[in-house]
C-alpha cells in the first residue's frame, strides 16, 4: 500500500515555475477531471469547451491560461502557458506505481552470456536470451522476452509481455507496452515460378532515447539495413511498422495506423488513427495525416492530408457511391454539355 | 478424452421449448452444417439461401422455422421462432471443454496480498500481482497476467496469455481471449515547446457482466476518470478501444474497429469491422456503423451509417478517383452551366 | 558466437546455377545493399530505379539480369533471370541462427498426454497441453502455448510467444512470429430478445505446409467447420482472418487487413494493406485487391480491384468530400441538364 502524497497549491506553483490566484495553501493530493474533482484535487482547462465547469466545479485548484485566470468558480487557479502541459507534468507526482526491486525474479530464465545490470529490474517469467544487455534502472515487467543481441537502454521500461525478437536495440527511457513484438521478420518475399520463397530479414531495429510503443504494435525487423525510429517517437496501440522504415524524431502515431516497407518518415508529423502508408515513401517533415487517410505517394510540402470519405446515413451513401463508380462518365458529360453550350 | 453427450430430438425439444415434427427418437450427439451433417447430428436453417440445402442435408434433425417444418427432407425437424438462437442452445451441450481445477498450478507466481477464491483455478505459468482479487469460479489460463489492483469477477475466464495491466475490473462470466491487453497506458501526450510529455494515465478500465473481449483487442486506462464496457458487450479480435471510451450495453464491435478517446457509443450499437471512431464523439443507441466506415461527429439518430467507398476494377476506380480530386470544380462548373442554361 | 560462412563467387554461381562475370575467386561473407555494401559483400538489382547505384556500388559482387551484367562498376556480377530470387536464395546462407537443441527446456509445462518428437525443441516458458502432437524437428521458441488437440507439423517454427488455442493443425515448414493467435473463438453470436447468447465455436484452424503467419495476426476457430490456409499462404502482421475463412494456396497478404467470417479466397491472389473482405463472399484465383480496399461483393473474374480514395491536401480534400455527400444530387442535375440541353 503506498502513501498518497499531498502538495500544496503554492509548493506546486513554485516547483513549475506557475502563478497562484487564490488560496496558495490548500493540500492537493491528486488530480481529476473538473467534473468529477473533489476540494483535496487538481483540475485543467485546456479545451475552451469546457469552459462552463470552471464555475461549477469542486476542485481545490485548477490549471488555467491567463485568461481564465480570474474567472468564477471557487478554486485556486495556477495559472500557466500552456495548462495541458503543466497538468501533465504535475499529474506525474501522483503516480503511486511502487518502484521496481532490483534484481532477477527466479521464476526468470537468464542465459549465460546475456549483461544486466545491478540496478535492473528482472519480473517473473522472463526470458533474457544470449547477447542480451539490459542497461541501469531498466524495469522489465512480468513475461517478457529480449531475444538475442537485443539492447534494453538506461531506465527504459518493458511493462509486461514484451518480445523484442532478435537484433533490437532501445535508447534510453523508452516505454514499450503490454503485446508489442519487436524485431520480428520483416515480410519479405520473392515470387519463383508457381511458389514464394522467403527473403531473409538480416537487419534490426534501432529505437531513439524516449520512445513510446503502444500495446500490440508490431515493429519489423529490417531486411538488410535497420528498421530505425528517432528519438521521442509516440506510437500508439496495434500500430504496424513494416521493415526498413524510418520514422523522425517527435513524430507521434495514432492507434491502428500501418507504415509499408522502406518508407521514411519526417520528424514533428503527426499520423492519424488507422492511417496507412504505402511503401518506399518519404513524408517531409512537420506532416499531419488525418484519420483512415491512405498515403498512396510521397509528400513533399509540410501541411494536413486527408482522403477518407465523409460518413452518411447509409441510405443516402449508397446513393452517392453508386455515382462515385460512375464519376469519370459524368465528368465526360458535363465537359460535353459544357463544349456544346459555350458554342 | 472426454465422451460425446447424446440427445434425443425430443428431449432436446423439451429443454428448450421447441416442437417435434418427425422422429422425436433420434439420437443427436453433435450439431454441424447441412450440407456436412450426418444421421446423429443437428444442423439448422436460419438463412434462406441455404433453403435448397434441407432437403438433401443427411441430418439427424434440423432447427427450422414454422415455415420450413414440413419442408421436404429425411431430417426430423425442431421448430424455433429463432432457429439461430435456438441452435446457439443446444450447440452449447456439445462443447465439450474439460473443466478447470480449481487451484493455483505451481509453475505460477501469485502474490502474497492477491485474494484468490478456492473455487478458482489458476493455470500453469500465470503472474498475479498485488491488490488483485479473483472471484468465484474464475478460470485462468495458461500464462495471464493479472496486474496490481485488478479483479476479476466470478465465473469469467482468461483463456491464455491475457494481460490485466492496471486497476482493471472484470464482471462476471466476462470471456477474454488470448493477447488481448486491458489496463494498458492510454495515449496521452503534451506537446512541450520541442518535445512530448507524457500525460499520466491514472484512470482504469470497468468491464461488465457478460462482455466478451477478442484476441489482441487492446483496452487502455482511463486518463483521469475510467474506460468503461457496460454489460454484454461483445467486442471481436484486434480492436481498439481508447482512454475514456464507453460502451453502453449490448453493444456489438467487429473485428479492427478503433474507438478513440472519450467517444460515447450507446446500446444496442452494431460496429462493423474496421470502423474508425474519432475521439470525442457521442453515438446514441441502436446505431449501426457499417465495415471500414469512418465516424467523424456525433450520431444523434438511430439508423445506418456508411463511408466506405465502392470497390471496382482498379483500371475504372483510378479514373474515378482522379475525377473525384476535382469534384468540388466539377460540381462549380454544373452549377455555373445550369444558371446558363436557365437564363 | 557463430562464425560468419564465406563463400567465392564462383561457388554461389555453381550452387545456384547462375553465371559469372568479372572475379570469381572474391570472398563474400554476407550481403547487404548497394548503397552500404563492402567488398566481402555481395548486393542485387532488381528494381531498375536503383540501377544508378549499380555503378558506385563498393559491393564484391552483385546479383543482376542479363541486361546489367556488363553495366559500369566495379564489383563482380551473378546473372540471374529473377535477381531478387536468387538473392533470396544466397541471403539465406548468411542467417546466423544457431540451430535449436532437441528437448525440453525444464521451465515449461507439458501435459503427460502431448507426443513430442525426440528432434523437437521446446524453449523455456512453453505450456503443451493435452493431446497436443510436436512433430520431427519442430522448434518452439520462448512462452509459446499449443493447446489441446493441436498439432504442429515437422520442421515447424513457432518463433516466440505464439498461441495455439485449441484444435489447430500447422502442416510442415510453418513459421509463426511473435504474438500470433491462432484458433480462438469465432464471432459468433445469436441476438435473443435482448441481448447476446454466445454460439459455440466447435470447429478447429488448418495450416497448410509452407505457410508463414505474422506477429499479432489471429486466425480464429471455425463455428462448425474448420476454417483453412492451403499451402504456402504468407499472411503479414495484424491480420486478422474470422472464422470459416478459406484463404487458397499461394496466397499473400499484407499487414492489418481484415477476412471476415466464411469468405473463400482464392490461389495466387495477393491482398494489400489493411484492406477489408466482407463476409460470406467468394474470390477467384490470381485476385489482386489494393491496399484499404473495401471488398463487398464477390470477385468472379481474376484482376486488381481497388476502392481507397485518393489523398488531397485536407483544404482540398474537405471540399470534395462536402460534394461526394451530395453526388446523386448531382448526376440528377446532370442529367436534366442534358435532358434540357439535347431538346
Amino acid at each position: 500500500m503506498s502513501t498518497t502524497p499531498s502538495h500544496t497549491v503554492a509548493e506546486l506553483a513554485a516547483r513549475f515555475g506557475l502563478e497562484v490566484r487564490g488560496d496558495g495553501t490548500r493540500a492537493i493530493g491528486g488530480v481529476a477531471t473538473l467534473a468529477t474533482a473533489g476540494a483535496d484535487q487538481l483540475g485543467f482547462l485546456a479545451n475552451p469547451r469546457y469552459r462552463a465547469q470552471l464555475a461549477r466545479s469542486a476542485a481545490g485548484a485548477v490549471v488555467v491560461r491567463a485568461g481564465d485566470a480570474d474567472a468564477d468558480g471557487a478554486s485556486a487557479r495556477l495559472v500557466a502557458a500552456d495548462p495541458y502541459v503543466a497538468f501533465a507534468k504535475i499529474a506525474a507526482l501522483f503516480v503511486d506505481r511502487p518502484a521496481a526491486t532490483p534484481g532477477i525474479h527466479p521464476s526468470s530464465v537468464v542465459a549465460a552470456s546475456a549483461r544486466i545490470a545491478a540496478s535492473a529490474s528482472i519480473g517473473p517469467q522472463c526470458v533474457i536470451e544470449d547477447g542480451a544487455v539490459i542497461e541501469d534502472g531498466v524495469d522489465i515487467g512480468p513475461q517478457c522476452h529480449v531475444g538475442r543481441d537485443c539492447t534494453v537502454g538506461a531506465q527504459s521500461r518493458l511493462v509486461a509481455r514484451v518480445t523484442l525478437v532478435e537484433r533490437v536495440g532501445l535508447g534510453r527511457r523508452v516505454l514499450v507496452h503490454p503485446g508489442a513484438v519487436l524485431g520480428a521478420d520483416g515480410f519479405g518475399l520473392a515470387f519463383d515460378a508457381d511458389h514464394w520463397i522467403k527473403v531473409p530479414q538480416l537487419g534490426g531495429v534501432r529505437i531513439g532515447d524516449d520512445c513510446e510503443i503502444g500495446a500490440n504494435t508490431t515493429i519489423d525487423r529490417g531486411a538488410l539495413d535497420d528498421t530505425v525510429l528517432e528519438e521521442d517517437v509516440r506510437l500508439d496501440n496495434q500500430i504496424q511498422v513494416a521493415h526498413n522504415v524510418t520514422i523522425g524524431a517527435h513524430t507521434a502515431i495514432a492507434g491502428c495506423a500501418a507504415i509499408a516497407g522502406s518508407t521514411r518518415i519526417g520528424r514533428y508529423c503527426l499520423i492519424g488513427g488507422a492511417a496507412g502508408i504505402l511503401g518506399h515513401l518519404t513524408i517531409v517533415d512537420r506532416v499531419t495525416i488525418t484519420a483512415m487517410t491512405l498515403v498512396t505517394h510521397s509528400i513533399r510540402e509540410a501541411g494536413e492530408y486527408s482522403s477518407a470519405s465523409p460518413m452518411q446515413e447509409s441510405r443516402l451513401w449508397r446513393r452517392n457511391a453508386a455515382r462515385l463508380r460512375h464519376l469519370d462518365e459524368l465528368a465526360r458529360r458535363v465537359a460535353a454539355i459544357d463544349k456544346g453550350s459555350s458554342k
